[in-house]
């Protein structure tokens, strides 16, 4: 319960992989299975022009997205508890050469119109003491755990577009927020104005595959120097490729994160109305967070169950997460222990 | 009243430089008169181990020092209003090679040690995703025109200390805030806990000079390095340097900051009770802000009278500098204007 | 025939894949196997202080190697057909923030203790203009597909230390230097003086597995966060480390290094004597570079051969690459419509 | 005669900025007199299109120009002895982040267009593991003192337009270029092909003055953004742009360089036939090169002449620069001294 990256890999992953093992093939993603994984992605997005490059980490695909679409001396507007703000070792601020991240706030982890209205103040375009603004990046599903609907993206598309900014959605658990919202990939991303993609399946069930894609133009020819330049340029990148291609076939990468969901669900419904667990968001997706009281911890500890519990200001908050391959019975045993 | 950058050059400075301009001299610092501006600096800080480089910005005094004493990964604790976080275009960041600006609130444009405290329990120390919290960066004057006092520094002192953080100064107006307190430049600095200053005098009657002064041996050997790759070692380095002599000379730089405080506090009483104005900060310093009625703010345009201001959701905010030459009857006259 | 890196996965490598997917396991390095991988390293080098941190490619190896021991101003002898100075897409000056590669000649892609001495002299320490050297970059095997053997290394290193450069080698193709020489990889790298090493194992038979190597001290503990921050920390890492584990058990990397060379030797013998057919170097590794006639090359185009001709200035270079799988009748094949 | 950065100051230019200081201006720029210097050069150029950028170092003009017109992943041609190659501690791979500079050879320090066509051939254009060929960056007047015609450099526009390159001119000394070649600036550049100028004024008799020159909408609006985040945008630029309007008018910059080098040949033709004094190259500038002996350097240096002697290989190499107030008696008096 601790990481969705603590899972292993699903079995028809793995397969993907072994059967890649035969013969010759080129090296560096100039074979015919990363065509493959590219032209995938287009049928999975229902967009002919869209650009895909694979890599090896969600961090890599987030901080070479956002180098290719800001200037080096862009400002990014991204949510105060974010991966890419808080959870990269400042890979963003790397890659780019120096592009600002500016925190906002957002209710539920989820950026509004309204705040990216308000940081906009703070900037005067073609002023050269100013970073000037470049990106909004979102999550989907969010660091909270809740998911932003097409028509949320669409609202926070239009204010990008008023003030000439790239719209970024970092989607490591890009599949979550799909089976939730239950909409397509499309309508969740170029339909409704994202600009580009990270598209993780790290989290559901691979064993390391990850895809920058760009929508509507936006990459200018720079991605494959800068994915070189930054070493993650793989060799053997057919393996990548055919994970990939296993991932979108028949629902794969749904079916997983359908039940990575339901397992959360079944969690949040047993022990929701637990004394002395609160939640902190809506339950949306795989990922929840909750103050649960000491008391409770150290019995779920005691049982097995493991999660982070960050502590600050006197109020703690445990963040859980459900995998493609959580076993029902372990949840109901969380559950039995929790409310014992 | 606009900025203190746009008045010009004392006669003291001027005639330094004029002085300075006869026979042959050694380029890019090898000359005398550049190792007499740091035994000046010395002097003037009580501090024969601290090692002073000239520079011709404040914006690389800032950058530059803190590309030197913090890793490339590290996170940079600022106040959200700050020169260096907010009017730089991302000098830090670049210079550093992607370090992380983290903007805390602080009351009246001055950090408190317990923000300091709740900003670091974002950061896990040791935990790779994370930048590795490495300097506390303050401005004194503050970017609100407000003072810290040494005791004030020093306690700020302790905290940066026990998390193994540098203590960095941005002194673009460190003269005024010198003139404001009265204590000597060692008890606001090294003796305080300052690791490194960023000692400006552009703003306080000299045509370009400032200097990276660091203490407690926090500079490694690299600054050199690091001010010619960027482009900062200038040839004829010693009419920058004839610059700094001249303005430590008989407390020219204090008489110059003790003029424009006093000019300051002229225009505070003068207008301080006027119904439609009311200042946002404590005056302190040369650097003021008010929220102005636009009704004053035209009669004072229309007067001659120049200042920014900046509207944000509604709310007007009016910044009012006075400099080493402003003259007493500008200040009388604007007093007359607003209150008409 | 094209490249080592066209081919796929030994079975031993791809049976601890699959043995590794089981059950939960701590992400990002901080399992089990990881630990384990670092310790068969230092087994494998007869070296319990060296620190081995696991990635994914050559390059992400080099250049975090390269910015971790040298300054952001320094400058990194290398030679001028060096993988790291021509084939990585400026990687290592990126990384290293814009250090310098300077190019060495080097007779056979060996450099000589003489060309450093050269080398330095351009270079005058301590002068700020200058980029100050730093590392001497070696490969073994070289891209030439010679090798050095460790007392070539030591006497290199003897020169490293007298003017307080770091030594790092590229071994991409470690293994097939080691199974050349019939040394020891200690004899090799940390006893013939070798600070750091990028060990390669992906065109030797793994799916996706480098380790960037430090001996003696030379990691100052800046390497997890520049990991991190470029995007190389993989979150399922102990799949990579499962294969360096496999990797270097039983012997396993000699027996597909010694299977490498020996075919390589094969092809040399068969055509060396060919007319319209010359060796550029010394063949001693899986690596070979030779000029061979148009007609030639054709025949074994239609016979179904691939490699890389480079032709300039009139004169063509073929570059002949065996591996750990190559089938001895395909050497044989090619010999023989060679020689047709 | 060490270099021409260790005189001073015109008188001229020294007035100029005496005259500037007065009143209040316009801070960073975007004051009258920085709009005119711009129109100034915009005249002397001869071209109403370009734009020019202010600058306190010659460093900073490079290296700024060549990060705004080079993608990041970008390999930039130039001399090996060339100050951007080799005097710059590595600023133009700082400020492009991480781009390649390759040294090409040159007779008598010039670069030829078939230098250029060879250069290339070790580049595939779209291949993601090189670096991208971007610039030609030549120096005119060149590091070894001669000067390229505009037909030289037309030449060479010829080969950078072929391989969609972009042709920068660093001129640090551009004006002994034009006072020996006797041709316009306009000629000597956009007339010619050259994109973008480093034009240089502070060895030829400024304080401290340099621009940053785009022809041919070559300058795509990131500059003045690069400019301040390097901390080179000055606060009181003023003072700068009126020596760039002081230096060009009345010829002013011209009747330095023709003095500067009429003392040049003064004094090679004084001591041309001199034994025990050999020529390196061409005298075509300010700037000479030249073997000699020992017996005869210690007679300079006794006499009070100083100038910098390298030494490598058992070959001596002595750099002579004259200036704008070189005087001739000295001249005269050296000549005497190396004859007697």
């Amino acid at each position: 319960m601790r990481s969705d990256n603590n899972s292993g890999v699903s079995q028809e992953i793995m397969q993907a992989i072994i059967d890649e093992n035969h013969g010759l093939s080129e090296a560096y993603g100039r074979d015919d299975v990363t065509k493959c994984s590219e032209d995938a992605l287009k049928t999975l997005f229902e967009n002919e022009d869209l650009k895909a490059f694979n890599l090896i980490s969600g961090t890599a695909a987030n901080s070479l997205i956002i180098a290719t679409i800001s200037p080096t001396f862009g400002a990014i507007f991204c949510h105060q508890h974010s991966h890419v703000y808080g959870d990269e070792c400042g890979a963003n601020e790397f890659q780019s050469g120096g592009a600002k991240l500016i925190p906002l706030k957002g209710h539920n982890g989820k950026i509004s119109p309204l705040e990216i209205e308000d940081a906009m103040e703070e900037f005067v375009i073609g002023e050269a003491h100013h970073s000037q603004p470049s990106i909004l990046s979102i999550a989907n599903t969010t660091e909270a755990g809740t998911v932003y609907t097409p028509d949320e993206v669409h609202e926070l598309s239009k204010v990008v577009k008023k003030h000439n900014l790239k719209l970024h959605m970092d989607g490591a658990r890009f599949a979550n927020a799909i089976a939730a919202v239950g909409c397509s990939p499309a309508e969740m991303t170029w339909r409704a104005g994202v600009d580009a993609l990270s598209f993780g399946t790290t989290k559901n069930g691979t064993l390391g595959a990850e895809a920058a894609i760009f929508f509507n133009d936006t990459e200018d020819g720079s991605f494959i120097y800068r994915r070189m330049r930054s070493g993650h340029l793989v060799s053997k990148m057919r393996f990548i490729s055919a994970q990939i291609i296993a991932y979108v076939q028949d629902d794969h990468w749904l079916t997983n994160a359908r039940h990575a969901n339901e397992m959360a669900m079944r969690l949040y419904q047993g022990i929701n109305d637990t004394p002395g667990i609160n939640f902190k968001y809506p339950v949306q997706s795989n990922l929840m967070f909750a103050e649960i009281d000491e008391g409770i911890r150290e019995k779920l500890w005691a049982d097995g169950f493991r999660f982070y519990t960050h502590k600050a200001a006197g109020v703690s908050n445990s963040r859980i997460v459900t995998a493609f391959n959580t076993d029902p019975g372990d949840i109901d045993r969380f559950v039995e222990v929790a409310n014992a």
